[in-house]
């Protein structure tokens, strides 16, 4: 069944108005017409089956009913991503599979081996791009609730806008001056975890500095293995592993 | 410290001759020159620290001095990828990360649901490209043995091209006839695997006779959480698990 996002506030008793681009998407792309029936998220974990009952294209506008409905229970873990922010393909594709995997947050952060010269309306349309891909990464994979992409934040901020009981930041190998411990000792040690930071490097890695920042405020670090990983399949391991160590599902 | 890839036969006591794509990328890339310093990967587990000392133009070369090196054994442990074909993006990204992570083999297998039509030249070519993706990865991740990627295979006739001795498909959440086991559970009973396969599906996942084709060869279907993967999404998560678990340096 196809799968369309629609906020809540355009959710009214059993109605469903379809707008924006998720309109376009419905008549343009995948031509939908009265009579057909799809799935609806809110992205707060709202999942509705739904009859389209109104498709105009003069002017455009689609209008459903809902069939029936359920509501999802927010996981009482929360995985934190705070990403040192890289280059565009690499940032795209981390907040495409860091969605699919179930993350609950992402913080892009600002670190000083970060790429691209992100300010003002720069910053905000890649964060507006970001929280695109993440709309689109859950529909994908069926995940009622969306994940919350921040605003573009200062590395030592990232550290403190989420609460966690484990944080890990994760170092590349050749770090020589960090001592990483093993992830899986560290993970296994502390299964009763619901609030985690998963912290990684930008391309170009973290520097001294920030790992100091990162420790200061309790990290860990930890290591992925002996090959030096790219900091987006750093990202993307990194958090399957966590949730598998830590979901019951797995 | 850069790093290039010279295959054994290029390398003859002391001397290493330096060839190909890898001597354009040494003197039009990066434009090194007699005196620089080089590591070197033979793709066999060697791995040299070169100091250049002859690097011409006109004829195009460059020559270098081994000035110590190492053997690194080969890890008892080996992970076979079965990959669905998948598109071209797909494809490029799973070999690379495979690759990274560690991977031993990437058998590229054509399912029902594969879409690219790959036969003849256009597969070889596809193969080649495959290869060059294996040999950067290789070089940007320091890991000193090359994965083998093979031919394009049947999917059928895949599962048989390495030995097993644990065989992991992974399903779809949506895989309705196939009731997957925990992934933790099978792994943690299993830890005294040495070779397995992790077989992935393509977009479009497998066919149920597929499915049936890879339990009749001994594997155990299991599941990656509840959220509907893209197949690259799968594979990198998966391998990353399944290193995580069988590999002491995690």
């Amino acid at each position: 069944m196809r799968c369309f996002y629609v906020p809540k506030e355009q959710i009214s008793g059993k109605q469903i108005n379809i707008l924006g681009s998720e309109l376009h998407h419905l008549m343009d792309v995948v031509r939908l017409r009265e009579g057909n029936e799809i799935t609806v998220l809110d992205g707060e974990g709202g999942v509705y089956e739904v009859l389209l009952t109104s498709v105009s294209i003069r002017p455009p506008m689609a209008i459903g009913e809902i069939r029936s409905w359920k509501q999802v229970d927010l996981s009482p873990i929360e995985v934190t991503l705070i990403q040192g922010i890289s280059k565009s393909d690499s940032m795209d594709m981390i907040v495409q599979k860091a969605t699919e995997l179930g993350v609950y947050r992402i913080i892009p952060a600002l670190c000083q081996h970060t790429v691209p010269n992100l300010f003002g309306d720069k910053a905000q349309k890649r964060v507006t791009r970001w929280r695109q891909i993440a709309i689109e990464a859950s529909k994908q994979s069926r995940r009622p609730f969306f994940p919350k992409i921040h605003d573009i934040t200062k590395f030592n901020e990232s550290l403190n806008v989420s609460q966690a009981d484990l944080k890990l930041i994760f170092t590349a190998p050749s770090m020589d001056s960090v001592h990483p411990q093993k992830l899986k000792d560290i993970l296994r040690q502390r299964t009763d975890a619901k609030k985690i930071q998963i912290i990684i490097g930008p391309e170009g890695d973290f520097t001294e500095d920030e790992i100091q920042d990162a420790l200061s405020a309790g990290a860990i670090s930890v290591s992925l293995g002996s090959n030096t990983l790219r900091t987006e399949t750093a990202a993307i391991a990194g958090l399957a592993i966590v949730f598998y160590e830590l979901f019951d599902c797995y």
